[in-house]
């Protein structure tokens, strides 16, 4: 009821705005962009949905903090060019189930408007009643439709904006329902099993371009892409983990961005009618579950540059852009402040990490078959020369050096790697190991731990949390994304100003 | 420069929208006040500042949680009173030294819009020139100022805004500055070391008389102040800790609350001329240091009790009443979401805490006192009556029962035990312990912690963080309180709306 009335408002606001173009958000130091129009009145026409998946406000000021001045005297954030968005939100993400929710039930929330369950993707909480989600609303008013992710393209997030299945864990299923959704664009990650779960299924890129899909997946097919191609698939030509991009961390300086994959969208998607793309950094979430800090800023910092493409556009379109950034809930209980550290930060011991948690957890894979009775001492190197962590009896182990790793630190990194070292049946497990370890390669998660201790991050969990997220808005009627409601609502405002 | 080009924006928005009074915030489910106006245009001549010591979107959704629907199959939450109010933004709150500032230094950069050193009240970053703070140009402009809190009234926060000192240690120079204020009411904690560190000066309770104030210490003399009372000090009869009020959970039913204290200081303050009143709910802080999830909570329902004390004031001056709500910091680094919870929490079982953790401290003094060779066993059923805990021996130890303790639990608790038993100067101190007690009494921090982890809530600090803090808005111009901002801005906006 009052949401209506405010709207009224709302939109009344708005209106007598139309005539005040040339309003930016703050420009203070920090990667201000040249935004030019930070909130007008119109129906937006370009929709940009940007998610990071598990950031609430927690990631993106440790961001903020290691990009910031820490080391001068000078103490200042450097301000992530959406928290100088002019409108702020903040969502609640519990689901039908859990104050912990999942990212299919939250990205359903905010794709379709409804609770369900932990899980479940595009249904309602009966799992069965289908919800329509907000890109075959807007596809039906002639709108072109984008889907991005870091992650796997039929991974969670991107799915419940296209897909609507009882289980987000049935990966073929739901990439036979992005071959029928008609929706225009598709980037980022590959396709998470693509020939099903026992590899006997149809491979799901031949189905895309039975359906008329060109998929491109080398540089130089991704780059010819352009509004003449019709629907298209561009995928990352390089991969980490399950098929997913690579940690912005672990990326080769020319490989293929985030932001290059929305840019590209935008080239294929810019007509006449509009577009909603829905773009989600997915592994800023996968950081957090493994308590890796400086893989989360990595990836939030080159998030960043995935608003900065939609900021330039919306100069172009200045009237009728609408760009929100949000997150669908939070990983990880992370928080800026450690017992340990008490009111001290170090940040720039971060930049000490030279890969994330994944890519040192190859390197383990690869000294543990090189040599199955690898020493600590052995080990330890390669732990100094990724992360900077050094022993007390190192030679520039002076008094002074936060990178020294103290005697209870030394001893939790040594039990660690005496875990890392067993044979995956033989490896300790209780209440205490999780706690330590999370399920995650007991070496490389104690090894982030301690580094993020040291810079002052703590972390509570390896799962999602109940930490409600920012939603950061900007442009045409931004201005309803203002002030505390349910994710479900993030559907309903974008149906709102849409008039559907 | 944007700051000012928004502004511009803002007031003609919010000039369109004087016509248009009637819009509420969102009552759904909860606690929906009957609010009947959400932004006005008009300049605030009432100004409530509303600050949870301590308390960021992580707190206040913790409440809502255990508010909330947790156990009928019906995931909710039930959202606070200032959840609903339309604005919302975001501070960050770095000081000059430290991304995890204190309280101080803070309270200064909402007071009087300047950055400073962890510790120092009203200086600028020099610790000599003072700022100005926004209750002295109130009052210049014939404004009334109440100064309200929970904790003692010269504690860091409100004295930042009538001191300017260069230690918040010097409470007895606090209390002397407090009684040359000027200032029209102050209400809640005692004076701490009325007469000085070496109880050697006189009585500042005395001085304060002496100026002009009259002091009420009991309930019959706070009941009869009124309008004409001229300036008054409304003391709490009932104190805790070092003179500040009692947590609300240890609190008489009869007791005169911090609600109490706001709706005592409007009926001294209400004039034509208008008023500020600055009112901190101090102990959420103090909770949250001591990582008591359970008192955190009872003093922020006791937060959205003075809340509606102000929400009630704003119906009957409905376009001319600001009311801000924010914290200065958070503390404790709590999340929502625990790593041996995972995915569930179990908010309900802080319903069988009986009283905070200083509470219980004094019963463990008085325990010890009785029996200088108390057992573990002995001191066990105090902890199951007031925690609701129970060993695995114990017959109501059914398998279902989370309140069982788990083996590493009970060693847990043994072992602090153990250490609350010893003299202090034997007491382990070394890392290990800091991170298991951080200097608060063992087994009472122990017992929250297992308590708030079984709850599926973890801390990571026993200081304050650099999380940020939300700052929710309602009422006269309130619009200018939206997006992400530094806490200094706090101080600007209010003197925009007030062209100061």
């Amino acid at each position: 009821m009052m949401i209506k009335r405010f709207t009224v408002l709302v939109l009344a606001c708005t209106l007598s705005l139309s005539l005040l173009v040339g309003c930016t958000p703050s420009d203070t130091e920090g990667t201000g962009s040249d935004n030019n129009v930070a909130v007008t009145s119109a129906t937006p026409k370009y929709i940009f949905m940007l998610i990071g998946d598990g950031m609430s406000a927690v990631q993106v000021n440790a961001a903020q903090v290691l990009t910031g001045d820490n080391v001068s005297g000078e103490v200042a954030v450097n301000q992530l060019n959406f928290t100088e968005f002019p409108v702020l939100g903040m969502a609640t993400t519990q689901d039908s189930t859990s104050f912990c929710p999942d990212s299919a039930s939250t990205a359903t929330a905010m794709s379709c408007g409804v609770k369900t369950h932990s899980g479940v993707i595009g249904l309602e909480v009966n799992k069965q009643t289908v919800a329509t989600n907000i890109c075959e609303l807007l596809k039906d008013e002639g709108m072109k439709i984008g889907v991005i992710s870091s992650v796997t393209i039929n991974h969670a997030t991107p799915a419940a904006y296209y897909a609507h299945i009882a289980s987000r864990n049935d990966y073929y299923d739901i990439a036979m329902q992005m071959a029928d959704s008609g929706f225009d664009y598709f980037g980022g990650g590959t396709i998470n099993k693509p020939t099903g779960d026992d590899k006997d299924k149809q491979d799901a890129y031949e189905i895309l371009e039975e359906k008329g899909y060109t998929v491109a997946d080398t540089n130089e097919e991704i780059a010819a892409l352009n509004s003449s191609s019709g629907p298209c698939y561009a995928v990352t030509p390089v991969t980490q983990d399950s098929g997913s991009m690579n940690y912005a961390i672990d990326a080769a300086a020319d490989e293929l961005s985030l932001a290059g994959f929305l840019q590209k969208g935008i080239e294929v998607l810019d007509n006449e009618n509009g577009f909603f793309i829905i773009c989600e950094s997915g592994k800023i979430d996968w950081a957090c579950h493994a308590n890796d800090a400086t893989a989360t800023i990595g990836d939030i910092l080159a998030f960043e540059d995935v608003v900065d493409v939609a900021l330039e556009f919306a100069k172009a379109h200045p009237e009728e852009t609408l760009i929100i950034v949000t997150g669908d809930h939070e990983t990880g209980g992370m928080t800026i402040g450690y017992a340990s550290t008490g009111y001290s930060t170090a940040f720039d011991v971060l930049n000490n990490q030279k890969m994330s948690f994944t890519a040192f957890d190859g390197l383990i894979t690869e000294q543990k078959k090189a040599n199955a009775n690898l020493t600590f001492d052995q080990m330890m190197p390669l732990i100094s020369e990724n992360f900077g962590l050094i022993l007390s009896n190192n030679t520039a182990a002076t008094e002074d050096n936060v990178m020294v790793l103290s005697d209870l630190e030394e001893q939790k990194l040594r039990n660690a790697f005496a875990e890392t070292m067993k044979p995956a049946e033989e490896r300790t497990e209780n209440d205490e190991t999780y706690l330590l370890y999370g399920g995650y390669e007991p070496l490389s998660v104690t090894i982030t731990h301690i580094l993020n201790n040291k810079a002052g991050i703590g972390w509570t969990s390896y799962s999602h949390t109940g930490v409600p997220v920012p939603v950061y808005a900007y442009g045409a009627a931004a201005d309803v994304f203002s002030g505390s409601y349910d994710n479900t609502d993030v559907f309903k405002k974008i149906c709102e100003v849409c008039e559907l």
